[in-house]
């Protein structure tokens, strides 16, 4: 009983996955049967699912197409996340970073073993939140290794084996724990990340950490861009990176 | 079976709203005793729950204090709701309101029969999303007239009787059916309504309505204000949400 419940629950809260896919976005929401063949449920059961989380706002109905969409409590709930309070902090020092390099520039957080991007700043006086919460692998990116620079090295040892870098992103040109290793420790001298076409075949990229107040480094500010245009300046832009994410973690000390 | 479950999901996505409490807030997240405690339910039974809420990344753990709070996934999900589309469109439109009259502007939606801000502007060159999503009885502010303001009458007349708008806000102008309807008819013809002192003591405000691509209302700007500094120039005040609010209708007309 005990398990079913929780096993429900999850199968419960997948339903806000499927309405958060690209095709329910697409469509404007999704009917009941949709929800319910993409979820591979029965559609009384979703139908009595969807209308529990309409009752909690996590789902919203539109009256005349009768389609399922994600609700506006989501909306009111994340403004009390973590996230967005990095988000508001990051504002005017990722519109500094965007506009003194004129490349795109994120804020970056650490969920897992995985790089999310909570933040982006592409162009100067048009601030835009991309929330697109895409995981990508920490060690194979310069926020990721920023944001691991500070496990202890055993954790490092334990989590990110030479077989397991190896057997990961194909272009990540750290395929040994010790390299890793290394890499972090130069981080942590530099005061910031740089990688080379490491992630993708033609991108550059630079980050450098965010502390909050128990000096804990909980998000990176980061700059990805085409080699051709930032390479040449990768490290005064990793530096630029490093003075900023200075100053965000000063505010971010006043929160403790 | 089928409605244990449901209840089940009701109580479980309750935990959710004991995590947004101003209490949780205030710690930075709630140890599971205490969040079971607040739920008034057995902790083993939250500890369950919390866990699956915690996989699917609508909850988060903090490693070193244990405390629960709302998760990474919902800011992203967020990201994806049609009145995160609504705030982004809106941002320029409300700073230029904001900028011009020098008040608190607003974004507000209706949810059910309550009027939701989901997005303010304070002041200039400093965009502050607020989010904070408190419901108001709809006919007791300008933002609540103007989103109901194209209701059918029988609608209307079904929903807001004579007793339950005298039963309601103490301050509400509007005590009968016919006096909503007559305002409600007055402000289709004005283009935005008005409010003097009835939402709260010394306050005024005016709201004009925002349409989607079907030409229905889907938000109202709004600003509220003091009466010693907004209210002799109300009037004006109320056409320029107006006017930008079909501005803003226009920029939604695209996506259709």
């Amino acid at each position: 009983m005990a398990r079913a419940n929780s096993t429900g629950l999850r199968r419960d809260l997948e339903l806000l996955e499927v309405l958060a896919s690209p095709e329910a976005r697409r469509r404007d929401g999704l009917g009941v049967v949709r929800v319910a063949a993409l979820a591979g449920r029965e559609t009384t059961q979703v139908s009595r699912a969807l209308a529990t989380l309409c009752d909690a706002g996590l789902v919203d109905r539109d009256e005349e197409t009768r389609a399922y969409r994600l609700g506006w409590r989501l909306y009111t709930l994340a403004a009390q996340t973590l996230e967005a309070h990095l988000d508001a902090v990051a504002k005017p020092f990722l519109l500094q970073v965007c506009d003194q390099v004129q490349e795109t520039t994120h804020l970056c957080v650490l969920r897992g073993l995985d790089v999310v991007t909570v933040a982006t700043q592409s162009q100067p006086h048009a601030f835009r939140v991309m929330w697109e919460g895409i995981p990508v692998a920490a060690p194979s990116t310069s926020a990721g290794r920023v944001l691991i620079s500070e496990w202890p090295t055993e954790q490092v040892r334990e989590i990110f084996t030479s077989e397991r870098l190896s057997a990961g992103e194909g272009r990540c040109a750290l395929t040994t724990t010790e390299q890793l290793l290394d890499e972090l420790a130069a981080i942590r001298s530099r005061g910031y990340a740089t990688v080379d076409e490491e992630f993708d075949v033609g991108l550059v990229g630079c980050s450098a950490p965010v502390r909050d107040a128990r000096g804990r480094i909980v998000a990176a500010i980061n700059i990805g861009a085409p080699k051709a245009r930032l390479g040449s300046r990768l490290d005064a832009a990793g530096m630029l990176t490093a003075h900023y994410a200075g100053k965000m973690s000063e505010v971010l000390a006043q929160d403790g």
